[in-house]
């Protein structure tokens, strides 16, 4: 089955907006075995919209849309893409009061450029959007069957999932299931990941299983993506595949599937009825943010300080005793029972530039708990952003090994020493 | 001048590479006046590449395309572009040499496979790359012309500004200018800017400013694109229209073009030479986050507090009075010259779900300087990711309010009393 992404939107098209919705959508239809084949990005103009839907349509078997259903005069996808399918507009009473009742839940009344939000072209087969007043639909036109969502992305994304490649895997007749299996790492680059798994047998041509990765600095997903004909027969093939990546991707492996790191630090630490107090520069409350607004962090997370020199954060200097010793300083004070100090000396000539592959910085990362104090220094390079993104990874993968009892002094790919 | 960017590769096609370069080429297209008309993004597939220039080719008056010009097997622009245009691939001994001479000066043999990178389409006009292996070239195919750019970033931006939007701007007979004017607004959702501003003659057809919005929530971003003879014209046709614009949004503008709420606020405590404490609850480090790590914060940002329980933050409870107490304390204690607390009181239910449209919470924000201390309650709904997007949004627009001598309790969209 051929299908197709338009995206819509003069943002989009003139590059004021990277366009990651598109990247996204490409990932999922990927993952679930359809792949993608063509994308386009057109403005807000009705003969473009148009003249992409029609090709689209000579084309492609299936197509996404993407953005153009606000309420606002330059949203024209429902418009356009009835006059495409050569059918009327027509008001959907039922979305109407969804999103009348909606607006009333909040107190308020719907304003009136909302009402057209609620036109769907004649006959359109009606996809719901659970989170939003922009309705989903799905209508043909050529030979293809377009699907239309929202350009919000929390919006996209759970309609995408829940009710757009359901559709699409029924359509293409892909009757089995498949199954995407995901392992989060930190401290090894794709090529490293790559040497270290590319000669399993699964992963050969005729192995069965598809290996991937997608990098998102500082972290590499690694992905095994098999089909098949049930549940059963996919968790039997994936067992021992399964196993044997854990085997080597080893300690670097910080998160499998939907788990993040701060999720599987914060689960240790509920499991344990620990608490934790933290303390970082230059990372600017990065560290913090990661891990306090996660539910149930009200019952381990105890303070979090934020500064931009060490004094304020009762450090000496930055070095690997001091942060030891501030850790120390910072589980007394705060009562918690692990203290996370992360200290970084950056390289003289930051200044303000953010894309310095050559800049960097040291940082000292300090842990305390009821067994004492420990510190771990590393150098980390590759501009002012970078550091910051590293430091606060650095810093939550040490308190993760240490609550595991895994070194955390093994050498990351991104460690200059 | 019809302009279009078509975009190749597999990385690119399939999400795996979010297309950062799509959106240089054309905000740089648009930067000089140009504008773009339709993007289209293909992989590394021979029928789909030919499909795609000839549309491409009907449709335009001038196509950049991107990607394709390596030295592997799956790169295929000159050989398709040769196949579009109807002539054969020509070696370019000029460019061969070059190459080779550039592996020479660093002491290596060129590697045969990159002999690929000097077949051009007969009598292509060359397009220099100076930093590269990767052959720029243009051909005309249907009633467009088309430039060919590296798949590698800067080479790409390099040549796209030194050489490809000269020819393209002589190839339009263009002399204009244009220019994008923006605001960025806190508290009024999309529908209300448009209701606010739609009516102004000058966004009416022929009224030559093209209105738009691009809501990235909490924020939206009001957009005026024009463009005429020269910049003083435009100069003199935005003026009137800025300012009308600046009274309608009001108090709600919280910075414009390419400035930022926190640098807008980091340069009111700068030009005061004043210092700034903050304390936050649930928004865990996001206040901090967003204003510590900022070039020249290390002068202003003192000290960040975060936790998850008011009593951490010298909090007697989450009410307007304990805020504003608790920023008095915040001020003393930490010495600086401003302090803002931001406390929230979660709805019961919060549980751990992260998209419940009627779960909100009560904000509650404290700020205290030399002249003493002020507090705003605020309630918001819309899921635990959004109250707490909006309840830093809030905290630091109050900040800037204050800083500015304007309302802080000024009531905002998002806002249920």
């Amino acid at each position: 089955m051929r299908v197709e992404i338009l995206c819509t939107g003069d943002e989009i098209l003139t590059g004021k907006t990277v366009n990651t919705n598109y990247s996204h959508i490409a990932r999922r239809l990927v993952d679930v075995g359809l792949g993608v084949h063509w994308g386009t990005t057109v403005g807000d103009d009705r003969e473009s919209l148009l003249q992409a839907f029609r090709q689209a349509g000579e084309r492609a078997d299936a197509v996404i849309v993407n953005g153009g259903l606000g309420p606002t005069v330059d949203d024209l996808s429902q418009e356009v893409a009835a006059q495409a399918a050569g059918v009327e507009l027509e008001l959907s009473d039922y979305w109407l009061k969804r999103m009348e009742e909606s607006y009333a839940r909040r107190g308020r009344a719907m304003p009136p450029n909302n009402r057209k939000q609620a036109l769907l072209p004649a006959n359109a087969e009606f996809i719901d959007n659970p989170i939003g007043t922009a309705c989903g639909f799905a209508v043909t036109i050529g030979k293809a069957r377009f699907f239309f969502t929202p350009g919000v992305p929390r919006e996209m994304r759970r309609m995408l999932d829940e009710q757009v490649l359901p559709r699409l895997l029924a359509l293409g007749g892909i009757k089995g299931v498949s199954r995407l299996k995901r392992f989060h790492t930190f401290g090894i680059g794709e090529s490293r990941a790559d040497q270290m798994l590319g000669d399993m047998p699964a992963f050969q041509n005729g192995g069965g299983i598809k290996l991937g990765f997608q990098a998102h600095y500082p972290q590499l997903e690694t992905k095994l993506a098999l089909s098949g004909e049930d549940d059963g027969d996919l968790a039997a093939r994936l067992a021992p595949v399964e196993a044997e990546v854990r085997r080597r991707l080893g300690n670097f492996i910080i998160a499998e599937d939907d788990q993040t790191l701060e999720g599987v630090i914060l689960g240790k630490l509920l499991e344990r009825g620990a608490s934790l107090a933290t303390a970082e520069m230059f990372t600017g409350g990065h560290l913090a943010a990661r891990l306090a607004p996660l539910a149930g962090a009200e019952k381990v997370f105890r303070r979090g300080l934020v500064a931009r020199h060490a004094g304020e954060l009762d450090a000496s200097g930055v070095n690997p005793d001091a942060a030891a010793a501030a850790a120390q300083t910072l589980r007394e004070r705060s009562g918690a029972s692990h203290a996370l100090v992360v200290l970084i000396d950056l390289d003289e000539d930051a200044g303000a530039s953010t894309d310095r592959p050559d800049f960097g910085g040291t940082i000292c990362i300090g842990l305390a708990d009821a067994g004492g104090a420990i510190a771990r220094q590393a150098r980390l390079l590759g501009g002012r952003d970078w550091v910051r993104i590293g430091a606060t990874e650095l810093g939550l993968d040490c308190l993760r090994r240490h609550l595991l009892g895994l070194p955390v002094d093994e050498r990351i790919d991104f460690e200059r020493r």
